[in-house]
């Protein structure tokens, strides 16, 4: 079974790479602190006899052999990157309670008729990159490489400059691996487990999200010469699309709405501005819901630009349907848990995960353990180091059943 | 009288330091094509047989002598320096409307009984250093001299370094240097003059006006696993107070309310912000409303944070007080539009100037032109040759009415 205080500090090792004053990660992808967290990955894997690759979109793979000839590989995985302003066991988890899946087996000599493969993969986060899941959507087919090697930052670097700066891009081309199952253990990044004590979240399957970038044009003018009637301001026409925003999440049924960006130019306190851009990020568990949550926010945004007398643009960034997730790899995760006498139930993940593109290539499963105070996507997340431990040993049972299915 | 063709290639001229793609200027204060167009600005001044000295604060004045010892110069002053995306004659038509009247003058072979001085204030517009007009505060005691050095830009240079840094601080303490009297000739900034079709607005004074930063603290969190009510989101309630900005101009007789500058942090389409700042100009012709403005404000902000579920700290920035300029200076104005055969009408300015605190210690008046569509703080602000040399005949005949007096 899984060694927790070993796991607990390869955790704490790790984030040291990006860590903030306030005890957080800034850790974007392919930047310098996420160059040296793979190099961690790749030379603890190599020690526990593990052969490491990176494919040509920067994903690593370590694997271990299994016994029967033929088989594909279960994989385990999630990602090292994090937010700007992120917590140290969003993603890290996953791929680290990989590690500690390989130790458990290495320590206690457990051959599997699979080869076994933690992966890495690149820009899940989608902070540097847009959208999330960028590689593991490539693995998976649903983005084309050429169009996630295009994606730029902020600093206008693309995500293929990045890959080669950063001598990320191996060889083997993305996708070109198949695999037989894939497990991701996560936290849940969200109030539930916490709330009604259970250790284990056994996931059913991710809600849909969609993204979107909306550009207001109205008029820069002079703030103390332009007679109220006369302005076309950009930014009180967002200020009112923003919460618009929040009114279309709150009138659909288990709907959530965000706006993470905002970009108001030209950026002077006595100009009224001409320019805006915010993103909006729209969620629902039911793809039916989700479309009518994007038909309600593109009305009320054409309503307020005319209302306002400004323009509006909004431009579909991404779209992730909901998933569901596979029946056997599921039941390979509740039995698992049940083996181990964890508290339980079932759930729906609210954030995006790997495991969304991998489900469309491979039987896929997670495991969910609680986090404090729900809180994800901030330096201040935590989580017990019991629950650690369980969500491991829950990954490493899951994985030890699909082997054997 | 004015030679208005070497005025209009004079501003043409000038427009080349800083010149955008769209017509328009970015000359940000102290910038490299700030400290080009000063030295322009003394070349000019200096070929014109003036001497040109700087204060400590950068003000540049250029001095024509006078004939009757001991008396005070009159002064004509506005800016050089503009907004990120400015305009072709904000500022800069005052300064070389004033260098039109030396010329004049010297064509002329006319001499004064008080000394001539044009000046070119320091970092008038804010947008680098806030708050505006910060020379001209300085010069005439508003501000002090060590406060406004203080004052950094969004690169945290201040102005004092910037002063350094660009060669302009000068042996002479700002505001050892008594006027007899301050003209400013500007363009208006807004639609009155050229929709009632008048050459020239015979300025009263300045409305009253105040500035604001905002900080909205919230929780950051993520936006796919943080419920509607769990949510603490800096930037719903930022779009919220910023709409009620909107709202409290509304609300009172002649108020303006913009907000200009908005920073949303961690900035990242999937994390709920949990820090926002953002600025609030508010603007009234009376000091009463514009208080009654304030309280308006502050308790809608209040109200919005709590019911938002954040704290909202409300920091003043800047408060300009209305300002009436001086009968005698103001008739000098009116007085020369008659003679030259203007049509003319009096005007209160919306925006600022450096006569707002000239106005402090020495008689003021203040000449305006129309502009098109009113529009000004925009690359396409624009004037007519003709105005300009109308308003710059103004300025020359008003001075030498008050030279007389
Ligand atoms: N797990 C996670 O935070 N992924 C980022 C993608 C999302 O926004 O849900
Ligand atoms: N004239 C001018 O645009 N000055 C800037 C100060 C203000 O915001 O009114």
């Amino acid at each position: 079974s899984i060694d927790g205080s070993q796991l607990w500090s390869d955790l704490m090792e790790t984030a040291g790479f990006g860590a903030t004053a306030r005890g957080g990660l800034h850790r974007l992808a392919l930047g310098a602190d996420d160059l040296k967290v793979r190099e961690w990955f790749a030379g603890t894997c190599r020690a526990l006899g593990c052969e490491v690759i990176h494919d040509s979109m920067g994903n690593q793979f370590a694997r271990r052999p299994g016994t029967q000839p033929g088989l594909k590989p279960i994989m385990i995985g999630s990602h090292l990157d994090t937010q700007p302003t992120g917590g140290r066991f969003d993603g890290i988890l996953g791929v680290l309670g990989g590690i500690a899946v390989l130790r458990a087996l290495e320590n206690g000599k457990v051959q599997t008729r699979h080869p076994i493969e933690i992966v890495n993969w690149t820009n899940e986060e989608g902070a540097r990159f847009t959208p999330p899941m960028l590689a593991s959507g490539v693995f998976a087919g649903v983005f084309t490489e050429g169009y996630a090697r295009s994606r730029a930052d902020r600093d206008d670097i693309t995500l293929g400059d990045a890959l080669a700066q950063g001598g990320q891009a191996g060889a083997q081309p993305c996708g070109q691996h198949p695999a037989a199952a894939y497990f991701e253990l996560h936290i849940e990044q969200g109030p539930v487990l916490e709330a009604e004590a259970k250790t284990i979240g056994v996931v059913q399957g991710i809600q849909g999200m969609r993204w979107y970038e909306v550009r207001v044009m109205g008029r820069d003018s002079h703030a103390g010469t332009t007679p109220m009637t006369m302005r076309a301001d950009a930014m009180w026409a967002a200020a009112r699309m923003i919460d618009a925003v929040h009114g279309v999440a709150m009138s659909h049924k288990d709907g959530l709405g965000t706006v993470g960006i905002v970009d108001c130019q030209p950026a002077s306190s006595n100009v009224i501005p001409g320019n805006v851009m915010f993103t909006v990020d729209l969620r629902n568990p039911s793809d039916t819901v989700l479309e009518a949550m994007e038909q309600d926010f593109r009305a009320r945004i054409a309503a307020l630009a005319e209302d306002c007398g400004v323009e509006a643009i909004v431009s579909p960034v991404w779209n992730s349907a909901a998933v569901h997730f596979d029946p056997t790899c599921v039941a390979c995760v509740r039995e698992a848990a049940a083996e181990e006498r964890y508290s339980m139930r079932d759930i729906v993940s609210g954030a995006g995960h790997d495991a969304a593109y991998m489900a469309q290539v491979a039987p896929t499963a997670m495991v969910f353990v609680p986090c404090l105070n729900g809180i994800s996507h901030n330096e201040a997340e935590s989580a017990e180091p019991t629950d650690v431990t369980a969500g491991a040993n829950v990954l490493l049972h899951a994985v030890l059943l699909a082997d054997t299915r």
